[in-house]
């Protein structure tokens, strides 16, 4: 009898574990685990290979630009009150003008869904599509938060895999093989997270014409456009429209180097009306009812940000990207245990494969990641949490010599760990 | 056969009908119906007395220290990251602090979890509280949000009057009648929205005691906090955590009348620890751990925000405010179809009972709305929008100018209206 007399079982709200379990695995919740291993006596600087947010870093300080932009919008004092759910008409307007740029079709400003980061344009479809018995296809290697999401909103996962043989397109049998009348959606990231590869144009339309098949929806995760840095260009998914309706998010998170700034965008790339007629977009405008919205004034910032933005910028990040790619390709060649595929051609982040039988008394993915956290003050993600167990993700969205220092350490820490022969 | 050879029932996709119907009464949606319905051709400046957001207004443009703190957070780039999903630290604690100023225990930065606007500190303790066969009970007249919010999460509403005799006071004995073993938590809105009264000391403890008689928690939406300008101080629902649990949301869109920056906090008074015993606190981080986050510079301004904000701010703001409710309310006892059951002390909204047999041809409070936005072009909410038929919610917080403008036609429309004898 604590509790200012009540016994604990008088109370009688409880907690929804829903909430405990989606939530329960997040690339944020792994790299919160690792960095409490972080040895505090290691006086080296700690190496975060593990994050898709470089902002912290110099090379990867935002543009002037659009700084200003969000600083005239905030004193203008003109976006001070709340938006429309959708989002403001003149932001609207800007993305469809910008995106309308790399499409065949035009997109209209009513095609444009405002969201708080890609994060919450994730949330609105998976809880759009959440109906009573539907299933999604979801890439494995994937992004977590598909997962989480999908399990609070009841809608079943069934994954399909990326071939690291083949670049990591998609396994389009296994697509055809895991569909059936309850398959609504499947999703692609592109440029990819966390393969870092990108979809080349072929590809993306087997995609579409296999999506039209099977009567789903293709959304296209496409938050880091335009980050590209090897042979293949970006090519939206929207290019292939007219074959099947596209759901795009993105945001100007990745791209524009500023995560925390939470303006992203849901797209309805639909010429033949399709997504309207199954209700999709009004259930769009449902979801984005009852949440809440982006900031304002960086929405009023937006048409200017997407303007103004000198294009030596987004060269500058892309080059210093492709260099950080190469550094880290190059090394891991020189780690017997460890294994990359294919060198990474967009997004921030590799695929590296585990080779344990060469390590001593290591084992698994998670178990390297804790020490090498712990004796090295390296952050790495260990594959499992984004579904691919012993392999590691490595993001290389850092400055270039901090990629070098963190291979360094990976290497000194394959070579104390190494099996003896 | 249209849809490039595919008919439109082989798309598997459709629609989650839970969506539209959560959405479809929800303030926003009914205030754009009536903006549709004004006369394009009325020349004079529409009145818009139906909104929670004066921030377009002179007299309630937001403080210029708050505008000096977000930009000087945006220069310094030092917050273009990803925040920690609870929010980051300094902003956390800063709150906290701020809080604690009001109560009699003090508030650990653990207890504050920043949210998208006040609107995302619901969204999470509805979702926290949605389990099978759960209900809340809800005030009526309210807020449509907390509606829509629980509809879409399946738990259950039940609801309690509050009873204007009483200056809207929440009628305790509905309250415990209502509630049963599956009831979780009830809500009161302080200072009222909609009715613009501000609860007393000794009302708030009884609210209190009877909380814990019945083993619920008390959710204490507070987004109106500080905004008095009456007899009855504000005091905030945190003063009675050691009878009883209280989950406080809030936000600085109101007080600093900046609703787009989009910046709220849910906390938790609970120095007994029984939310967390609960399991509730690990819920509340679930769901942040599975949205999107307020951006992470306006959590960077915060501290400077609250800290720097001259008080004569604060002070010119209700000064504002009550002039305006004075004169809503003298203009009104002018007008034989309305009655105004008190003088708001808080809060930017009064409800205002219609007096329907002395009108000619009106049959609802929708009516009267939509005639009054086409024929005087003046927006006002009909009460049915927050659960009080045959009312209406008249908001003050405009221009003194606007108010007398907006009352004088009211006026009119009434003398247009009034049934012949």
């Amino acid at each position: 009898m604590d509790n200012g007399g009540l016994s604990r079982d008088q109370w009688r709200f409880v907690g929804n574990e829903l909430l405990t379990k989606a939530s329960a695995v997040t690339v944020r919740g792994v790299l919160n685990m690792l960095i409490e291993n972080l040895n505090a006596n290691d006086s080296r600087p700690v190496i975060p290979l593990g994050h898709g947010d470089p902002s912290a870093f110099p090379s990867f300080r935002t543009a002037t630009a659009a700084e200003d932009a969000l600083c005239s919008a905030i004193r203008s004092a003109k976006f001070n009150g709340y938006s429309s759910t959708v989002g403001i008409p003149a932001a609207r307007s800007a993305v469809a003008d910008h995106l309308s740029k790399d499409l065949p079709h035009k997109l209209s400003p009513d095609d444009v869904f405002l969201t708080i980061g890609c994060t919450q344009a994730l949330e609105a479809i998976v809880s759009v599509l959440a109906r009573p018995k539907s299933n999604i296809l979801l890439p494995r290697p994937g992004y977590p938060y598909y997962e989480a999401r999908a399990g609070f909103s009841h809608l079943e996962v069934r994954h399909f895999d990326l071939v690291p043989e083949k670049g990591w397109e998609v396994d389009l049998e296994a697509v055809e093989a895991l569909s059936d009348e309850n398959t609504v959606a499947m999703v692609i990231i592109n440029p990819g997270n966390p393969c870092g590869n990108v979809f080349k144009y072929e590809h993306l339309k087997k995609v579409a014409e296999t999506a039209k098949k099977l009567g789903i929806l293709v959304i296209s995760d496409e938050v880091y456009d335009h980050l590209t840095f090897g042979s293949s260009p970006f090519v939206p998914m929207g290019v292939f429209a007219s074959i099947v309706p596209v759901v795009t998010v993105g945001s100007i998170s990745k791209r524009w180097i500023v995560p925390g700034w939470r303006l992203g965008w849901l797209v309805t790339n639909d010429p033949d009306g399709i997504l309207r007629k199954q209700g999709i977009v009004d259930c769009i405008k449902g979801f984005l009812n009852i949440t809440s919205d982006p900031a304002t004034f960086t929405q009023g910032a937006l048409p200017q940000i997407l303007e103004n933005t000198p294009s030596d910028f987004f060269e500058k990040i892309n080059v210093v990207l492709g260099e950080c790619a190469n550094i880290l390709y190059d090394r891991i060649k020189e780690i017997p245990c460890l294994t990359c595929p294919i060198k990474p051609e967009g997004s921030m982040f590799a695929m590296v494969k585990l080779n344990l039988p060469l390590l001593e008394s290591i084992k698994d993915d998670l178990e390297f990641c804790r020490k090498l956290a712990e004796e090295e003050s390296v952050i790495v993600l260990p594959g499992v949490a984004v579904g691919l167990k012993n392999w590691l993700r490595i993001t290389f969205a850092v400055e270039p010599s901090s990629i070098e220092d963190g291979l360094r350490r990976v290497k000194a820490f394959h070579q104390r760990h190494t099996k003896k022969q």
